[in-house]
C-alpha cells in the first residue's frame, strides 16, 4: 500500500487568503429528502484560494486556462528541496540544492509554518528572477511552493517568466509533514476554464 | 507515457445542476498588478456541483466529511461496466456484467449523453436497492456513475445503503470517451470538511 502525504491546505473559513481575493465561505443547508436528513453546502471561493494552480491566462500570457493544463505534467515524479530560512530564493540557493534532472520541483520554505491560517509575513519567501531563470533553463515543467505566491508581493516577474515558459505553478501547499527528497506528485485541479483552479495535491512516497 | 481520459464534467455556467442546488457561477475580475494584466475568478458552486464525491455526512450517516475519505480508495484499479439502455439497474444487471473482484466499479449508463448540459430526463438511470446490496456484499470501496445521483430521484435508499457500508460515491462523471474495461482511477476531491466535494477524476489506461 503506498503512503500518501496530503499537501493540500484544507478549505476552511479561517484559512489564509490573499487579502484582495474573496474570502472562503461555506454555508451548509440541511433538508429532509424522503424522510432522511441530508446536507448540501454552498461554497464561495476564488480560483486562487487555498492550494491551487495558475495557468498562463492568469497573467495574460496566452489563453491557456486551468482545464487545459497537462495531466502528464500534473502527475509524476517530483523533488522536494529544503529552502527553509531563506526569504529571497536566488539562483545560488537553487544551485546549492540538488535539482538536476528534476521535471517537477517543490520548494519547502518557512511558508509551511503559516500557510494554513497565517499570519502572512510582510515579505514571505519568494523566488528572485535569477532563480526563475535557472528553473526555466533546466526545463522544469512544474514548480510548487508552500507560500501564496512564487513572487515577491510587489512583483509579478517570476509568474510571468514561469508561465511564459509553460511551467505550471502550484501554490499554497503545506509541506510541514514532508521531508526533502523524491516523491510522486498527484495534483488534480478542478476542471475550470478560467485563470487558475483550486486543487488537491498529494505526494506518494517512492 | 500513460494515456489519461478525463472523466470530469467541466465547470461551466451552462452545466447541468441539480435543480434544488446553487447554480454554478464564475465572475472573472481583471486587475493590473505591477503594470501587468492579471485575472482572478470568484466562484460559486455547491459541494455536489459537477463531478463530485459524497461522504457519509451528506446523508447523516456518521460524521465523516469529504476531506476524510481515504486517498487509498480514491486512487486505484477500477472497472468500467456497460449498462447503457437500462433505467433501473438491478442485481441481475450487475450479475450479467463482470464485476467480480473489483474494488471500484464505474457504471456507464445513458447518462453520459446528457451529463454535461442536460436536459435531465424525468427518470434517469439509477440503482435499485437490490443492486446496491450486491455491490455492498462484494465489498466494493467506490462506486462511480455518469448521472447526478445513484438513486431514483424520489429515493435516497441507495445513497443510504452505500454510505452506511463505507462506499465512496462518485457522481456526475462523463464516460462518453470510455470503453468498458479495467483502468486506474485517480479521483481527487477538494479538501473540504463538508458533506461532499467537487473533484477531478481521470482514468488511466493500463
Amino acid at each position: 500500500m503506498p503512503t500518501y502525504i496530503d499537501i493540500t491546505v484544507p478549505l476552511t473559513t479561517d484559512m489564509l487568503t490573499w487579502s484582495t481575493h474573496e474570502q472562503f465561505e461555506a454555508v451548509t443547508r440541511e433538508t429532509v429528502h424522503n424522510d432522511r436528513r441530508t446536507r448540501v453546502t454552498n461554497l464561495r471561493l476564488g480560483t486562487h484560494t487555498g492550494t491551487h494552480v495558475d495557468s498562463p491566462f492568469h497573467f495574460d500570457v496566452g489563453d491557456q486556462t486551468a482545464d487545459q493544463l497537462s495531466l502528464d505534467v500534473l502527475m509524476g515524479p517530483a523533488r522536494v528541496i529544503d529552502l527553509r530560512g531563506i526569504v529571497a530564493i536566488t539562483a545560488e540557493n537553487l544551485a546549492a540544492a540538488d535539482i538536476a534532472g528534476a521535471d517537477r520541483v517543490i520548494l519547502k520554505t518557512d511558508g509551511s509554518q503559516w500557510i494554513r491560517t497565517g499570519p502572512f509575513p510582510k515579505v514571505p519567501p519568494h523566488l528572485t528572477e535569477g532563480a526563475a531563470a535557472v528553473l526555466i533553463q533546466q526545463g522544469i515543467r512544474l514548480l510548487g511552493i508552500d507560500t501564496l505566491s512564487v513572487d515577491h508581493p510587489e512583483s509579478g516577474a517570476v509568474h510571468l517568466a514561469l508561465l511564459n515558459a509553460g511551467v505550471i505553478i502550484l501554490e499554497t501547499i503545506d509541506l510541514s509533514a514532508v521531508e526533502p527528497g523524491d516523491y510522486h506528485l498527484t495534483c488534480l485541479p478542478l476542471r475550470l476554464p478560467y485563470d487558475g483552479a483550486p486543487a488537491r495535491a498529494v505526494l506518494r512516497t517512492l
